[in-house]
């Protein structure tokens, strides 16, 4: 998998983007959307993506619509320190395979963290339970 | 150390903005400054941090800077690909020490990745060589 290539449309986040998946929302509007992370490396480990633009990662994303979505992710890390006041807030965004991305549409990962937990690790966590991640996207959801 | 808490102006990014430490410098305009990280988890490691700001991190940003600010920071990373072609690109944000925060002005870590190559552990890396870093500098400042 290389840094650069074609948008792949059968992406689960495209699906979700489209409806024809599921996920546990936090916020949505013409710009963004923040969902879960249904394989938190945290408590309350959320997803902010753009919906506009059919961007594999951050290098192809035009660059006017740079601001526009990282202001929505902003504003979603700020919801999830409200929600959940933790200790720290870490905030990771890979790109491309060897940077640690499994999905290739542009997402920001918004982790929580507290004090002498440790964050688990990308790609290696098991699924959350849907009623904790439903409460969470709840809970931050009315934060935002 | 807390998330939030007064804006400390002996850190040494501050001092780096003011002109009284040195850096190796990769990009600068009126919004933003970027330069070597000189404890480097991967070869290129660069920081991007906002000049007008007297922010600690991302949740405390003006949010009509965060706009200008991220489009630095996404030029920058397309310079450091640029320049070095590597087969990933790690961005990183920490907001407070839990969070893996050191240097309590915001700063975004563009960290360049290969197939196989481990990453560092921030905060644990040695120092790199100052002519390795001056180049570096040179290298992604040219692509930028």
């Amino acid at each position: 998998m290389s840094l650069h290539g074609a948008y792949d449309d059968a992406n689960i986040f495209a699906k979700i983007l489209r409806g024809e998946a599921p996920c546990f929302k936090v916020y949505e509007d013409d710009v963004a959307l923040a969902f879960m992370d249904i394989f938190p490396v945290s408590r309350g480990h959320t997803l902010v993506i753009p919906k506009r633009a059919a961007a594999r990662n951050l290098l192809e994303l035009p660059t006017d619509e740079v601001g526009p979505y990282m202001t929505r992710v902003q504003r979603v890390a700020q919801g999830v320190e409200r929600a959940l006041t933790p200790d720290g807030v870490s905030i990771f965004q890979f790109n491309g395979a060897p940077a640690g991305q499994t999905v290739f549409h542009l997402h920001f990962h918004i982790v929580p963290r507290w004090e002498g937990v440790a964050m688990g690790q990308h790609g290696k966590t098991p699924m959350a339970d849907k009623e904790t991640l439903a409460q969470l996207a709840k809970d931050i959801g009315a934060a935002v």
